[in-house]
């Protein structure tokens, strides 16, 4: 079995500014740009804990509270929360930060769950994850529960 | 009240060519860019409905069956499934399509929930659907069903 | 030689939404977007009919009847009209949709050829059209004129 | 009326680089990416002339002599040919060029025809184009025959 | 005068993942995508200074330590490392990550000035920067020296 | 020794057209942005001179001298200003053109140096340059005190 690794060693900071081609002609930027995003910044966390290339199995229900304007920063940060055989998840806080006072609120979270690779393109064995803090135990008992669910609902 | 409209009047079909730029090194499309497509599917099928602006409020958890490679065709199929007061559920399939010999796999699907705003912004009226067909009563049906759960969960 | 396919069978719907990165300072969709999409779609088609990559030809004269603007939605249908021994001749339209109203007009539509290639870039033999509809067959014998005209051009 | 202008005050000279998100799996340039690119080319040479934003209105059918591969680089030309009483049509070359014998190749060429704008989006006149050489008087010409083929066309 | 504000509150990171789109045919990614990167992370950190939008004004010389590849990870540091009347000194690091080992390695780093602007688009007044730590005081130090160089080049 | 090759061979021309993509929400063109410009025309100068893909080293000190705005046409001009063994220094110039009166600015200029590399991505050695005219024997003799100052400075 390879050797378990913290969260805090996979995890991504990701800063956006919105840019007009971003958004919808009311400024506002589009939900699909977002979630590209939310995927990109998963998929490092997930490649920086499995040392490999990782791709995207699923991802579970997201709500954005606020819309994101142009202009404004958004500010993802993604963590590995729960490691599995061949796969693991992430979840991922999107904040988004007004320009003029420097206000940060949340606009939307998301659980993705990713593969690992190998050089053929089939699943391979990822490191457990160790969690640390209080905060990371409960993520990581909550992200089976989860996981629990999406199987039983296959 | 605004009259009401059949989903095929607002069903939206997109095809796009997976290019080396929407995929990682080992030429599987990145499921972002598959989560950003689906986005724009969706908006433009509750735009047709509303004939207003419409912004993404949430999407349900969505899988991926089937990875996406280089150079294969992905047909995005989107419908209006249900209206409430003034947002909307819409259904979306991804299909890709090998080139070598035409077969189609779905590879994902996806609901969301689209809100459709007015000149300032706010949250705007729609019109009602009309399901037609025995399938689009029954989709109507698990529209409100879903809509209950999503209440709930809040 | 190999077996005949209907114009239906790789017919392509592409839907796109103008972006503002799409347009000029004016809010008007950049003629040279709308001919990439014009290109993309008809590709998509070849490459569906002959089962093979296809690049393009050619591209016969193309006339703007109306500017596309940002936020309008833009359906551009491609079709199959003829096939010759290694290449096709592809009918592409392109109508613009308000978003207020629904209402659709023809902005442009074009005719190309396309040319399909075996693994070692070399011309490759395309199955036989077989038009079913009246229109079809009208297209087909109009495409075997715009053929001859364009071998006799150069 | 506005004082006359030589083609050399306008002339555009373009050089770009093919790179893998501009080409398809075989490593092959779109026909699209270079009509995006001839369309740019003209536009910046008619807004030159014009010294107001100018839309496309059409362009003249076109061929491509060879494929344009990944890695080479493209030197467009346009130049406007003639200039009508808003419109004015513009010639672009493209060549491609080999990068390790500098070798160019004439890929494609292609006729389009521009509408200058006034703030209101209403066609606006522009400069005479006075032709200074004898290359360029001969193209002046033939751009007044296409021109009557044109409008006989419709 | 506007109050103190600490180089953490505004330190900007960002991490990337380079795409095949932002290299050239080696897999080596390209300079200016790179010049690109930490031009924006410097005007996320300037404008979170300011609270204001900034612009551009110089960036001092650059060197390329080592290059970088298609599929690493790479991470871009920014903070404001001096204030004076309307402009800022940004540092900005940029680090390459190797999936496989997770190594890091220092591949560029860059001194930037940016200038706040008004409504009006005129250099508008910024907030004094207060260095805590030692390394901060060092950095505040010689941002002051290279200006001093920078207005005697001029 | 590689034959000698005069800066004219190698000279590049490159025209873009400043899109609401490429800029801040002030209207305002962001330095990234044209630094990418400067990358690449840099690049294509380095590879016409030396027949091989070449890669940036290092970019000297660069200053905005004049906002560019959207709707602008921006004018590059690179040219190989000396070549060392394995190594060029490029010069480039960046004017931007209002469209409305046609008068050119200077807005920033650059020096570059580019590595050729062989098929195994090694330095390779690249043709001398032979300065023609009078501005180009003291463009070639500034590059090499450039240079000195350069290596001094690591």
């Amino acid at each position: 079995m390879l050797p378990g690794k913290a969260p805090r060693e996979s995890r991504v900071e990701m800063t956006e500014l919105v840019l007009p081609s971003d958004a919808n002609p009311l400024g506002t930027i589009f939900g699909g740009r977002v979630m590209q995003w939310i995927d990109i910044a998963a998929g490092i966390a997930a490649a920086r804990h499995a040392r490999r290339p990782a791709v995207t199995a699923s991802m579970d229900a997201l709500t954005f509270h606020w819309p994101i304007r142009v202009g404004e920063v958004v500010v993802l940060e993604a963590r590995v929360l729960a490691a599995f055989r061949t796969s693991m998840e992430i979840g991922v806080t999107v904040h988004s930060e007004a320009q003029s006072t420097g206000l940060r609120k949340l606009c939307t979270s998301a659980f993705l769950t990713f593969v690992a690779l190998d050089e053929q393109g089939k699943p391979s064995q990822v490191p457990p994850i160790v969690p640390e803090t209080k905060e990371e135990q409960e993520a990581f008992a909550e992200a089976h529960q989860r996981r629990a669910l999406r199987l039983g609902a296959r």
